[in-house]
């Protein structure tokens, strides 16, 4: 008899007793089974903390404790962009980051986050779901030993903080900017020195001047970190992370030892998250955004030729990794996905949201 | 000692043994409770039973099967338009429906529907779980005796069905059309002659020339129902239900005797059927909308004279319950919602796609 057996067996007895009174009764939880979870977020960081803590408290909350995720801040057992390896590893059960971190174990995660005029975050989840995008994220998994899963969003993202207005693409040779991800590529491309500097560390590296410029989320996240402080020029609309994606990665292993209950509640926790974060970004955005204004930030919209030259370098990143056959399957599934997803789109949301816009003026 | 507390103790006597092996173990169902769903769905009605369908699942697999939901579709016990009665006077335990065919009993519930000019699903999104929703939705849920959940959307939903094309909204005047909620009143105002039929009746309705001719939801739902077979001219945007909510509400009674477990476990589940549904819906109706199309079907938006009658009835309509005070502060929750949402929705996601078409042509 293995281990997972005795203990339903001996739980069993106990369940008898209560069926046989006729009643209905709560699922109870059996013992405790904790997973110890390593994210890219400082504690309490605002739209990419928020998904990790909904996420593990609503595993919680329904496994009624038979199930606990116990969280590590970056520098608690690993490094900010090290959580991908420990949980590959067996280091640590599970991850929350965002996958465009791991373009260096390979370039197709970059898709599971966001890339440059790629999806908005409903036309992500559109893919994720319904159009092959979760079994690619498995099949990439696979090479890693996870299973990953969709978990929050922190949708459009902004174009970023600068010290000096951007006239032209010209602006950005030399300029020492932090994008992480393929638009960190795109901005290289326009002879920008890109650097991917945890969150934690960014305030500091702005006010130092070690850089001249970063986007980090949007107007929610970026005011409690509290850039305005350091640069007044704020883009509002970004090429690089039209709807970037969150994902939790167990170990598979550790995912599939979990029983049926556990992975069908993390499943749809994850999905929940999405639901609930995504929409509490969204609605603090708004009033972030006036509270930055009032604070002297000028917010911005790079000119359309800037938006050109975003677009012809991103083709070319885009383009690169075409000779990997995994890449070159995830974006064929992502573009054809997207291409079906947005048409609908233009043709309703869109266009409604133009006439209210109108209509109401 | 009550009910629940006999039960909780006799069955932890089960539960110890497990404990004391020292080992982790699943969470076990104690035994079934089985709750009642009356939905105004036929079975298998694509998007509708689709949210439906997940939500049922995903509580069952979730709870191991302690807590399992029966469907009963429209006719199995009540009918279409009689599931909010049912659960509200105990006759059946939730239901699933759109909060709008309830503005007879009152008119706030369009809101967490949909109204003319109102959210789109993002929106509704935003509002409901973070600017003071769902609250409001509980608050008049008190007065009928239930609990009440976003649990699906629509997505923003067509423009509708016509034999003849609309050139200016006197076409409305006699035209039998069939629209729901406040949007019905707002054509009603135009003089059409507006009826509510249930969905797995209108195939019929449309057919006979019983109506001239009828919105239901968005491509993938339209297509399934089959009213391309019998009209042939389709308005894709509709001012009427730019994202219509989907509710599961329980009776109040019920949600109180349920465990926290089990709350948690229906509560995130109506989350990701939200996540999950909308999802899909929108996922196929870039497809079904290129199959109509194919088919003959003739896509078209409304003129902006069109869409600027619908704003001044819609208006009109949507004043007339000013004087109910619970009705005025559901209006002016989600009017300050959707105002300070859709300001950076304007600046980010919608800027992001204008310049995405604009470059990728």
């Amino acid at each position: 008899m293995d281990r997972r057996s005795f203990l339903r067996t001996s739980a069993l007895g106990g369940t008898a007793a209560a069926a046989s009174a006729g009643l209905a009764a709560p699922a109870i939880a059996q013992s405790t089974r904790t997973l110890t979870m390593v994210t890219s977020w400082p504690r309490g960081f605002a739209v990419l903390d928020d998904a990790a803590t909904y996420f593990n408290e609503a595993v919680n909350a329904m496994s009624g404790g038979s199930l606990i995720i116990e969280k590590k801040a970056p520098g608690e057992l690993v490094g900010a962009f090290e959580v991908f390896d420990a949980v590959a590893a067996g280091q640590a059960d599970i991850y929350h980051s965002a996958d465009y971190y791991w373009i260096g174990q390979h370039p197709g995660y970059a898709y599971f986050c966001a890339v440059p005029f790629g999806a908005t975050a409903q036309e992500l989840t559109n893919w994720y779901y319904h159009d092959g995008g979760q079994d690619l994220h498995n099949e990439l998994g696979a090479i890693f030993g996870m299973h990953s899963m969709q978990c929050g969003n922190s949708g459009s993202q902004s174009g970023g903080w600068f010290r000096n207005e951007i006239t032209s693409a010209e602006d950005f040779n030399g300029l020492r900017f932090r994008m992480p991800g393929l638009g960190g590529q795109v901005l290289g491309k326009l002879g920008a020195s890109v650097q991917n500097i945890p969150g934690g560390e960014l305030y500091q590296a702005l006010s130092s001047g070690a850089l001249d410029g970063l986007e980090w989320v949007g107007p929610a996240a970026d005011e409690k970190a509290g850039f305005q402080e350091v640069a007044k020029i704020y883009y509002t609309a970004g090429f690089h992370e039209p709807g970037s994606g969150l994902t939790a990665s167990v170990n598979l292993d550790v995912w599939n030892e979990l029983s049926p209950e556990h992975q069908a509640i993390m499943d749809n926790a994850a999905k929940a998250t999405t639901n609930y974060q995504l929409s509490q970004t969204l609605a603090m955005n708004g009033a972030a955004l006036a509270r930055l204004q009032a604070q002297g930030v000028r917010t911005l919209q790079f000119p359309d030729d800037v938006w050109d030259a975003f677009g012809a370098a991103s083709k070319e990143v885009l383009d690169e990794n075409m000779g990997d056959e995994l890449y070159a399957k995830i974006r064929n599934s992502f573009d054809a996905s997207l291409a079906k997803s947005s048409d609908w789109l233009l043709k309703s949301d869109a266009y409604f949201v133009e006439q209210r816009n109108r209509v109401l003026g």
